[in-house]
């Protein structure tokens, strides 16, 4: 999302999901993609915006349809497997759309972990992949255990350092389970930068611990991050546990650094640091793929999880402010709501969607009905 | 470690590693173990006191003594493999000590990925395994990425409980560096109970933020901590990222749920909560391999390796107590230092090993010189 639109106070918009998947396919054509590469890469943004997860929606479709316009993404390109031996697969994205790059690597790491039992696949040469659950949960659907990793533009500090090396570098995993998948999808990162740039917005104030500046240590002046980062000038998000070792930084900038090694040297792709250079994001993404039949009979391996499950959600709160939940329970939730209700796009997301309309001559998205979010 | 040991004010002893390790074997032999499995039990637990893990040396030994000599560990057991499928194979130790069947899977693993790429195996019917980073490396030096966990007994709160329910479930993983194998291996939660245990010891004061109490909130009382987890009443370690969801609890949280997963429902095995019982500890490990030449060129590999690694440690320093480290170079460097100059174990070590001595009627461990350390 660009600077213009962050402090756009204009109203908000409810719209059909439906709705938003068709425009987004449209622009994305409009902008140069084939269209089932669209239609794809227009579903798994709408999928975040669906699950509440708004920094990973169509707030992001700016930057495709940029993209793609200026051609530093490829709109024609197509994944190749440019490397196969037993159960791992090397795709190369060919500096097309990460979706359909990353969905053809996932399906190709099921179609492997079927006939295998374990199966991985890394792609290089990508671009921005949306939310990684989407890919782990349509893996685990298929009745195997997934993992899914993507590096990305730098933005944390590893413990010590005060300059952004590493990416958010999600890890996500799905799992079968009686009630459909289980699907855990976070950075390694203590917040996303999308958590500051909506407080940002919203004039709200940010805890302690979250971000660092240039001095290497925390900050709570969110106009000069949210600046920093975007400038890498020596601000950085911090990794998960924080800064120095005292709350376990080392462990988080350790998990980033495991997704770094997946997705850059082993996948051949660059590290976050490296990505976007002149030749486009060379993003790297990773697949694991287990299947369950292979480790035992894969009904009671699901009705294992559903009791491991059963048995977190029965434990005694701690917190009447957090609910014990299992991951994805909320997204679930949030999803099943807004498919019913309407998915609410804020006010700087329409004025940038509306943008591109008229950027790329495709209708305007229209609203279920006018809202203010 | 035994309570009344803990609080153990004599002098502590400065021991070769090679004596260490004849000690502990000689020790298992008498409890009743198999020497080879006695051999590897006693070089994994010394390789952490050497690494400077003393929580996870031989401070364990007395467990592993007391569980042979009362059957509640097999000192008879082999590891069988008792299930594969391509590039997935399930290991049963069938209550014997931890180390022989994790080893046993990590080989056979790092077999099946030479041959297939990718490869995975599982564990059940396990027990204590040491640090899992010494199976990780084991893989690396072979030439694959490895990744290694294993659950434990429940000492972790999952967010928004109450109630310990996760084992300090550690997440190993070690590639092949220029250098040698670059190994991370860390708890999932906050930090160990063996950290909180030497405090107590040394009559020092914790952190808020590690720990909490039976009401859910954080707590700093020690004593009643370290009680408390003994006798799981209600007191619980947090996960990576502390109590509630502001600082990324959720994440560490849903980290020690994957681990679960693995070692738990798809090993075939108890997970942390239900581990412990009439028949056994019934711990689970899980073991990823991945073959660098199945993913490209190992040697371009190993070099992107190190070149990321490079570009690590020379990232600007941002606090002077921190050094920019990559994960393992700590571990690394206290190793050479206690193979050349000897193995610093504490009183309340030295005197549980004498007792064991007189227990087992082996001759107890000659101190290289007597140091209190």
């Amino acid at each position: 999302m660009s600077d213009e639109h962050t402090n756009g106070t204009g109203r908000g918009r409810l719209v059909e999901h439906a709705d938003l998947v068709a425009f987004g396919t449209a622009a994305l054509v409009a902008a140069g993609a084939r269209r089932p590469d669209a239609e794809l890469s227009a579903e798994v943004l709408a999928a975040a915006d669906l699950a509440g997860v708004d920094s990973h929606g169509f707030a992001r479709l700016r930057r495709y349809v940029d993209g793609l316009m200026a051609g530093t993404i490829s709109g024609t390109a197509e994944p190749e497997v440019v490397q196969e031996h037993g159960s791992v697969a090397v795709v190369d994205a060919h500096n097309g759309l990460g979706q359909p790059a990353l969905r053809a690597a996932v399906d190709h790491g099921v179609r492997l972990a079927k006939d295998l039992g374990c199966a991985a696949v890394a792609v290089r040469r990508s671009n921005h992949i949306g939310i990684a659950g989407w890919y782990a949960e349509r893996a685990a659907r298929s009745g195997v255990l997934a993992l899914v990793t993507t590096n990305a533009t730098p933005q944390v500090a590893p413990t010590g350092a005060a300059a952004p090396m590493f990416g958010t570098n999600p890890i996500s995993y799905a799992v079968p389970a009686p009630d459909g998948p289980l699907v855990f999808d976070a950075a390694t990162s203590l917040v996303p930068r999308g958590k500051l740039e909506r407080l940002h917005r919203e004039g709200r104030p940010m805890r302690e611990g979250w971000a660092m500046g240039a001095d290497g240590r925390y900050t709570t002046d969110i106009p000069a991050l949210v600046a920093g980062l975007k400038a890498r000038a020596g601000h950085a998000l911090v990794p998960l546990g924080g800064l120095g070792t005292d709350f376990g930084g080392h462990k988080g900038s350790g998990l980033g650094l495991l997704v770094e090694l997946l997705c850059g040297p082993l996948a051949g792709a660059s590290w976050s640091r490296n990505t976007y250079g002149p030749d486009g994001a060379d993003l790297g993404q990773f697949v694991l793929c287990l299947d369950l039949a292979a480790f035992g009979d894969p009904d009671g391996i699901i009705a294992r999880v559903g009791a491991l499950g059963a048995e977190i959600t029965a434990l005694p709160p701690g917190d009447a402010d957090v609910p014990v939940r299992l991951p994805g329970q909320r997204r679930t939730a949030c999803t099943a709501e807004r498919t019913a209700s309407g998915v609410p796009l804020l006010p700087a997301v329409v004025a940038d969607l509306d943008r591109i309309a008229e950027q790329t001559g495709v209708r305007p998205l229209r609203p279920r009905t006018d809202v203010v979010v």
